[in-house]
């Protein structure tokens, strides 16, 4: 698979010195469950986008070592020999539930779980988190720089200013989960489809005699996709005026109406609103005007509120390194391990109370009201089940006499389980599937959980059974 | 090349639409130059440190296209035949011209300069940026946190927030040239020899049945690197006394006394000095301490002025992702072309004085004072040389009558050849070759250009002869 980015030893070392331990002391195929989860929501937003699923599943079930990679590892001489021939076999043989890509998530749920013998869950857990980490900020960032552009097209173009390849090519594919109408980055469309387009920098414009001349070459070579840059000089005396004298001259008389311009620098809000009214005058109502420059949800908001005229925003670097919030804090820890076929759950304490653990292995229920709208999450031990037909008690796993009585409710659960025995059992949507998905599940939320500031606290309760389980465990480690 | 992760089509759409355009008007071959600066230094810092040549120059000296991705953009049908046959037979042929990596920066000086062919070089542009703008940023934050350390060891540890795969590999190349003492990503190692290290997670001590027996077996399996991870339930009363316990019964009795405990969470500077009173007084004078969990420069430096006892520093996320500033933001733009043999300087204006180019081809001047340090850079025209023979005035670009004769000074120039006519001209220097061109560059510069709070500006002039072209072409551009 050309696009297939996988790399064995991207991997934190620790993995490795923890594995030779396993190994070392026998106990590599105790069978254990890890979560992936989050703590906090970047922006203080009120959720998250998932989203790096496949790009997860496809490195899980195809992670093997190489004699190199072998080599390699021998050579730092810290490693027995049985841990050395237990990666040259390697094969994911577990088991994985995942909540599909699109969905939005919230802080303390499991995004993905785990079960598999130790060895080969701990060895996943780098690469699990950096994808899921990294796609998960970008798309939960261009969720909400979409929805500022209140349905106008945002066209991810930040490859320049990512933060290494594989941000710029599976940034705009998150991006595009997200919302985006495409991107820049050539090679996001080849592999993900994600549809890219471009036009001209400044230097098309700088490599003629003049500015008319470099707008009326680029109108001959593209006279259905006529996007010029008016701001390389001028923008109101010479870039605007400029365009409409290459518009008039080679896209009208060939009956052609359609055109943009772009404008990058200066005051967007009074320049595309004087461009617009230039524009119609010259009789060039169907000319979009676009417009980029260090743009992110909170400057397309401003620019709107202030009437700026705008068809469609270019989005850079605020998009593809989440520059105001650029890591998302998904980890990865033990919830529970299996002992002569029972499952014993595990908790971690911490001097931080919230990196308190959630034990055991668990699955999450969407509860929506009567009109679809989703009102909580409840996380359950993984053999209880919701009765939509009978009454539901949420109650706030921290204040627990904050309490509330749900009825006529739907229960959904959210994670699908993806790998059985090492093997891919489910069916990957394609990309503008778990684009449609993302669309139709934002829907679901209520706009005070979609605000950008002090957002509704959407509830990620525990059922009373799971509730339970970690009281206990937390008395017990008391005691 | 196993680590050479070029990828053609990583390239903005727009860089083929101008092409295709160069090649339809048939200016294709029409030379060019082009300069890759940046405007402003991440964090308000007082210099960047430049790093991510190596990657640059294995992908202009590489660059090729598949058949696979000719058809890809025969298939968007915006291109023409003369152009797609153009990419088959791409092969780079102009300089390039760098400075080498390690190397402190400043605003506003060329830190790339490509001569070719306009269409070779257009297309570069993408991934110059992305790979220069991504590692310069890295290495400029770890400059900065490995200051903050005040010469105990910084270790990298964000390959799982880091932004995709390349973030985390390259991320950690350009901290190790900046001064970092490793990393955990197991991969730079191989590739880079970045040396990894790492030894336990949370998890580790989970799978025991008490935390001292999951000490006593890591001590058993690692006698020579025994470093204890002590706050997985709680650090004073159980995590510190255990891992005393574990290393008196496994280490002590086989003479090892080199041993080390983690903490990952808490008031790190109350829990070190507690926990170094704890280990001498079990006679473990030689345990060292090492601390991670959310550190930054600042964090580091608060810790140190409150006399938290550490030896060793894991930064994650902060550092991996540049937190606190995540943009580099390196710029590609067009600064002359040559027509009949000349060189004719070239401006772009804009409504955003900051935006406006440096025009020419240019070379940079480091001046030295007597004592070795930097107290300016210049940047001249390509074809001039400073005499440290002679008095050398330097003057302020913006405000001329700030003025300033320098004599016994010693000037260097900065900018190397490092490709002539698509062929490899110079010797790359190994990445620990890097490593101490960087330290020693440091050496160079005032301790208040380091300063992390309003660092003194550093100058960045221009010669008289460059100052006039570009005086000469705004005043032709107002005309």
């Amino acid at each position: 698979m050309e696009y297939s980015r996988n790399i064995p030893l991207l991997c934190d070392y620790y993995e490795y010195t923890m594995c030779n331990g396993y190994v070392e002391k026998g106990i590599e195929d105790n069978v254990v469950y890890f979560d992936i989860f989050f703590r906090t929501i970047p922006d203080h937003g009120g959720f998250a986008v998932v989203a790096g699923l496949e790009q997860l599943v496809d490195y899980i079930i195809n992670l093997r070592f190489t004699d190199s990679d072998i080599e390699f590892l021998h050579s730092k001489n810290t490693f027995g020999e049985k841990f050395l021939n237990y990666l040259r076999d390697f094969r994911f043989s577990g088991d994985v539930w995942a909540i599909p890509e699109g969905t939005p998530v919230f802080p303390g749920e499991p995004l993905v779980t785990i079960r598999a013998p130790v060895a080969e869950a701990q060895i996943l857990e780098t690469f699990s988190l950096l994808t899921l980490n990294h796609q998960t900020l970008i798309a939960t960032k261009a969720s909400r720089i979409v929805r500022a552009a209140m349905g106008r097209t945002v066209m991810e173009f930040g490859s320049r200013r990512a933060q290494g390849t594989d941000a710029a090519i599976l940034g705009a594919r998150a991006a595009y989960i997200a919302g985006c109408g495409g991107t820049a980055c050539t090679v996001s469309d080849k592999w993900y489809g994600v549809p890219a387009s471009g036009t001209m920098a400044h230097s098309w414009v700088m490599m003629f005699d003049s500015e008319y001349e470099a707008f009326k070459a680029y109108c001959e070579t593209y006279p259905n996709n006529a996007s010029l840059l008016v701001d390389t000089y001028d923008t109101l005396n010479s870039g605007i005026p400029n365009a409409i004298r290459a518009f008039k001259e080679v896209l009208l008389p060939r009956g052609i109406t359609k055109c943009a311009i772009r404008l990058d620098s200066g005051d967007l809000s009074f320049l595309t609103k004087k461009a617009r009214q230039m524009l119609d005058e010259a009789g060039l109502k169907d000319c979009k005007i676009v417009v980029s420059n260090a743009l992110d949800e909170w400057l397309i908001r401003d620019l709107l509120d202030q009437g700026a005229v705008i068809d469609a925003f270019g989005v850079g670097d605020n998009l593809i390194t989440s520059h105001s919030d650029p890591v998302f804090n998904g980890v990865f820890k033990l919830a529970a391990i299996e002992k002569d076929g029972e499952i014993i759950p595990k908790i971690k304490i911490s001097e931080n109370v919230e990196k308190i653990t959630t034990p055991g292995f668990k699955k999450i229920y969407r509860i929506y009201d009567r009109n679809g709208k989703a009102v909580a999450d409840q996380i359950c031990v993984y053999d209880e089940t919701i009765d939509e037909s009978e009454p539901l008690e949420l109650f706030d796993p921290q204040a627990t006499w904050k309490r509330k009585t749900l009825k006529g409710f739907k229960a959904k659960e959210l994670m699908v389980k993806v790998i059985e025995n090492g093997a891919l059992i489910y069916d990957m949507p394609s990309l503008d599937e778990i684009r449609k998905h993302c669309a139709e599940e934002m829907d679901t939320l209520w706009d005070e959980v979609k605000r950008f500031s002090n957002p509704h606290h959407y509830y990620v309760d525990l059922s009373k059974k799971l509730w339970d389980v970690r009281n206990e465990l937390l008395n017990q480690t008391r005691r």
